[in-house]
């Protein structure tokens, strides 16, 4: 269950920092080639994504991997 | 190749964190549920692991996932 929460708390910090940026799903799936579902998985935490992802994702929102896992334990 | 290099420089700070901690690969792989192999692995920027194993990783390793992440870009 830990892993779960981690997941979905790992979800809501991305979901965070894309609003931030206003940008949408799907112009963040298009710039880290991904689809706007997965996006939308990885946000609502049932995506186990790959830490190369997370790091193009990371270089999308213009935050290092640092920032991104602020405060996401 | 950008992501290529951005799991070797991942694997090191794992490797590093690893052997500051002063255990082994083996060690840390019983405490995450990994082989000792799969460590290997990750540390020499082979494997593109899923973020619940990082956070296992990281927890096992005594440091944030911030912390584990920092310097790693």
């Amino acid at each position: 269950m830990e892993n779960e929460d981690f997941l979905v708390r790992f979800g809501k910090r991305i979901r965070h920092l894309r609003n931030a940026k206003g940008i949408s799903q799907e112009a963040l799936g298009l710039e880290v080639d991904l689809e706007q579902t997965y996006i939308s998985d990885i946000e609502r935490g049932v995506r186990n994504v790959g830490v190369r992802s997370v790091h193009a994702i990371a270089t999308a929102l213009g935050v290092t991997m640092a920032e991104l896992f602020q405060g996401v334990e």
